[in-house]
């Protein structure tokens, strides 16, 4: 079938937005009818070439709702007319990782959709007869777009606005998640968030969700402080305004340091601000943000030695097929904000505008909607 | 009073055998006839130079075990007679980590005690006239010596042999600590131990007490891998014989890497390996080895965002005073097996001679005996 899409022919090329084909779903996997999609910085780092598992041409998109329209054989979680939010961490409930009971980091479809491939080693994206890689097992960036069962949440009420819990697909999750799956944060806990864009907006309200007592908020944007303080941040530092290291602030301010920080940003330096600003004996810092490839950490192991922890998580240790009703639930109960990340509402066509509002700092997320 | 003691007068030096004057206990102090010390690496590495906080001249020695000769005011939980073993990690039970039930990193004397002093700001030693610093809070290495009462375990039992529990003061209850505070190993485990020196060997016995299923030894020295073998460990890995980074190998040979490492050396590249030998989603690494001054630690933040933690502990996270009395039990009940650490017997005058075996990799520990 036909589709519209807007597709990454090179690095650095803004998207095109031209009419793919679209080729049916295989054993195991499900046809989907994307109805919103946003755009989130790891689209931007790969569209601009500086990721180095990025193969072009390519359908990106990771943060998205939409329909089933059919399945291939063998599939039984879902079926045509299921809600459903596609997920990069998918979940196979299987696997040596599903199975553990430590991580969700799913083992299942890993090594092909780190190709841009689907799980038989093939694409089902093509234009003028040349086949379109996939991204990160969702690709919403097209209308229609196929993915494994694995990557599917069901959303099972259809009451839920697909246009809202889409942000669920990634940076949201990921910074609520990171709280309670990888920091475990309890109550009354001092936390230090680095970086408030969706991830560390989404950290905060996680935090307050854990009832922690103190959250500090950092970012050299001094705009970002307001949605900040209207999620429930409670101090807020501009790295730029002072003269000495942000960590020796931070561990002054609070006597000793915070029990929990998060890097929400992917920026090295800045990671180890986070951890240095731990509470010796016991602070825990989690890595969110993506760096760029190549990119090291570093800190004298005398931080560790002395009681921090350093730690990290993908999709903030969400099993997303499993966990994610639950978020939608509390998104619907008003315990999650998605409204507040949606500064922007555009049309599809308009993506390359999602994508410059983004890398301006202007937006929080822009969703973006198919329309007719 | 006078005592014989092995001073370090300058950095790079041999110890000196000299008569030293030591003055009374004042408050919150004691004074202890250290019977029997050994000599560990960290001893080394201060007498060294390399030791940034390292102050002359000074009296080191850190695992020893001895008899209460007299108390200072206030002093209650020893009196004279007692056997007790000094601990360069006290516990007060009163300040703001010992009260946290997070860690053992007392702060109680940490200052002073940093700085080769006693908590009022003085040193008790003294030779011709000019102070004598002390070292992390014990200075075994004189055969009086005055700490604070915080920094005393009491045997209570004097049927233990102190010349084997002296062990205790340092590297033995360093590794198997680590393993069960700070790593919290689970039966069925799958480890890996960088270095098998004191702290290497004694995590081995921790993770067979902790039942792991499998105990990989890694060191470049293969003459240390019987000992590995005797005390529980069942793979032995010389990285010098591979032809690629010793992670992978191990991440080979696990299908996927371990489950816990211990880095017991305090090289900075190795820390990385330990890390990165660790099993996506879940594997922790635990930085037990104390590096020297200025050396930082690296890796791919990618590490740590796919489930792999890095951690550390100083002492194993054991509260000395709270937990040693039941390290003693398990040593007096065979679980703890001290005597295969003790490779030499020598009389103290020759304490020199303990630095070359070890420096040669020729001892695991020497016990130095003061006799009469
Ligand atoms: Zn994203
Ligand atoms: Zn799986
Ligand atoms: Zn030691
Ligand atoms: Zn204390």
């Amino acid at each position: 079938m036909k589709s519209r899409a807007a597709v990454a022919f090179g690095p650095g090329e803004p998207l095109k937005i031209v009419e793919i084909d679209v080729e049916a779903p295989k054993a195991g996997e499900v046809l989907v009818k994307i109805l919103y999609t946003s755009v989130c910085h790891t689209d931007a780092y790969t569209l601009s070439g500086a990721d180095p598992e990025g193969v072009f041409p390519a359908v990106l998109g990771h943060e998205g709702g939409g329909v089933v329209v059919s399945v291939g054989e063998g599939v039984t979680s879902v079926k045509a007319g299921d809600h459903v939010i596609p997920l990069y961490t998918p979940e196979c409930g299987k696997c040596k990782f599903c199975l553990s009971g430590k991580t969700n980091l799913c083992g299942a479809i890993r090594e092909t959709q780190g190709k841009g491939l689907m799980p038989d080693g093939t694409t089902r994206f093509s234009y003028n007869g040349e086949p379109i890689y996939h991204y990160m097992g969702t690709s919403t960036f097209s209308e229609y777009t196929v993915v494994s069962e694995f990557s599917l949440a069901l959303v099972e009420n259809k009451d839920v606005p697909l246009n809202k819990v889409a942000l669920l697909g990634c940076g949201v999750t990921t910074g609520i998640g990171a709280v309670h799956n990888t920091a475990k944060v309890e109550e009354g806990a001092v936390a230090a968030v680095f970086g408030l864009g969706a991830i560390g907006l989404a950290a905060i309200q996680g935090l307050v969700q854990a009832k922690a007592s103190r959250i500090i908020a950092i970012d050299m944007n001094e705009d970002k402080f307001e949605l900040a303080k209207k999620m429930g941040a409670t101090d807020f530092l501009n790295p730029s305004k002072f003269d000495k290291p942000i960590q020796e602030v931070i561990v002054e301010m609070t006597d000793g340091g915070v029990d929990y920080s998060f890097e929400c940003i992917g920026n090295v330096d800045v990671m180890r601000s986070a951890l240095e600003c731990c509470h010796k004996g016991w602070g825990e810092s989690i890595i969110i943000g993506v760096a760029a490839g190549g990119k090291v950490i570093q800190t004298r192991p005398f931080q560790l030695v002395t009681g921090r922890v350093w730690k990290g998580s993908a999709f903030g240790g969400v099993k997303g097929r499993t966990e994610l009703p639950g978020m939608i639930e509390d998104f619907m109960n008003g315990k999650i904000d998605l409204d507040s990340f949606i500064t922007h509402n555009l049309n599809f066509t308009d993506i390359n505008e999602a994508f410059d509002l983004l890398h301006k700092g202007e937006s929080i997320r822009t969703m973006l909607t198919y329309g007719e």
